[in-house]
């Protein structure tokens, strides 16, 4: 029996089990792979060797740790996780791909997000050289270059007004039209954003770095506009159904955790992007997989005491 | 007139004031230092080269950052914190020591929290060379050492009961008598625990390192104990006094946040040790500071849209 199983391998998961480690505890993290995403640092062309301060240095040692301690984790990935009434208590037991079951007391969920994909040639290549998911992330990098964001809602509408106070240019591609709001007016008063509504990308070209993006109207008209910087902002997937049926969600899917990662049900705990607080910041999801460590301790701790 | 104004230097400060430059606020971080607690790492004896991961190195770079944006930043400490109505709506004064003034649409405050001092000789010097003020942080380092504990109220009493798994054996020093509770039984069923109700602690004995320790009774009989960890576990004092007129404080005075670090009034922000989240961890920190800075955006964009 475990005393907390992390479901994800991500800065907040991995984090999670440091700290589970350092409070003692048996625990175990089951992820296809240690890490999370890959694509943390933006290569731009020119901007070799500045230094982009990020957790990222703090995640490739949690997960250096991680992988030396390997009685604490295993390569797999969780199909199911079950409540079980025993004598003692709820407990839970976490089944895997791989037909393992493993039986515990507490559950970290630490599964992340998925972005929406463009769906182009190519796309995984140019992920991290021009082509990011994540305007918070990324926009600052872009100063006085040409920079493209995809999306109609309101996710896309905040990353174009972001990156219209730091790109040359931005060119803003809505698959859909763009209502009237007050963040969409606020926009249409910079002179150098381009609306380009019910067009979508076809292609990214690029040359090690992307140069150009082709886009195409509803009639199948295309042009090709160069840009460094695509930042796709068309929504994120939060892994939460694997949860779906034991805690509250909100009406994205996210799980929804109070400011100490409890979920709604007693003995399951949330942490990082599959959560409804800000989302893809390394900086954020390592606290938040530290917050959810040593509440599950505290959790234990009431449950033994 | 600024967009934030971070009070307070240390982890969280220093992460909301970055994530803010980044974020293209005008922004401005009063502190009378940058980077917070010194002791973030413990030393000692027979120790070198342990690499204990915590957010320090983080917090290093974050601070040289700032230390170079010297228009982002001034020494200096905030006395008060005097919301102005404004035609366009309400405002905040912040005044410091020196007798400047700085408006400002948001604040986030980041002030931290002080821990109860021993008040023996020296406490300073031992500081971070055996003597902690957070069992959560250090603990593990005790593996097989000789540990005591300082305090008789539930912080104590959950260190002690942290520490007594790690650590050969545990005094726990308790200035007051300890009542029965679930925590206390727990505790009492290890052997390798001794309880000294009603003692205090009168002086530390240190080589470089902490070796000893004199307690007293409360006929003044002296005993000295050998121990190489002295966690003191008294208490701790949110610095919240600036904004208690303001926002919402827990009974212990701390400020109280949401998931994303909004207090009771619209403007005023709080992250790190200040709030009712969990304590003295700079990774927990780090991302609470990220999180007020995104969270201020935010409340900028909105009013501006």
């Amino acid at each position: 029996m475990y005393d907390v199983i992390i479901v994800g391998g991500g800065p907040a998961g991995l984090v999670a089990a440091a700290y589970c480690l350092r409070k003692r505890l048996e625990v175990l993290l089951i992820a296809p792979e240690l890490g999370g995403k890959a694509n943390y640092r933006m290569h731009l062309a020119g901007l070799e060797g500045f230094e982009h301060i990020t957790g990222e240095e703090i995640v490739r040692k949690f997960r250096s740790q991680l992988q030396y301690l390997d009685f604490a984790r295993i390569r797999d990935m969780v199909v199911e996780i079950e409540p079980v009434e025993e004598e003692s208590g709820e407990i839970f037991v976490v089944m895997t791909e791989k037909g393992n079951s493993f039986p515990t007391r507490a559950v970290i969920l630490a599964t992340g997000v998925e972005p929406m994909r463009l769906h182009v040639p190519d796309e995984e290549l140019m992920a991290g050289r021009g082509l990011s998911y994540s305007a918070t992330s990324h926009a600052p990098l872009f100063w006085e270059r040409e920079a493209a964001v995809i999306g109609s809602g309101d996710l896309a509408l905040r990353s174009a007004t972001e990156l219209v106070t730091i790109a040359k240019r931005v060119v803003l591609v809505a698959p859909e039209s763009v209502p009237e709001s007050p963040l969409k007016h606020k926009l249409d008063s910079y002179d150098n954003v381009t609306l380009l509504e019910k067009h979508h990308v076809t292609r990214l070209h690029a040359n090690g770095y992307v140069h150009s993006m082709t886009v195409s109207d509803t009639s199948g008209n295309e042009q090709e506009i160069p840009v460094t910087g695509v930042f796709v902002e068309l929504g994120l997937h939060p892994y939460s159904d694997l949860v779906a049926d034991l805690v509250d969600l909100d009406p994205e899917r996210y799980v929804i955790v109070d400011d100490r990662c409890h979920t709604s049900r007693s003995g399951i705990f949330a942490a990082g992007d599959v959560t409804n607080t800000y989302n893809e910041q390394v900086l954020i999801a390592t606290g938040e997989g530290a917050k959810a460590a040593l509440a599950a301790y505290d959790f234990l701790l009431e449950l033994d005491a």
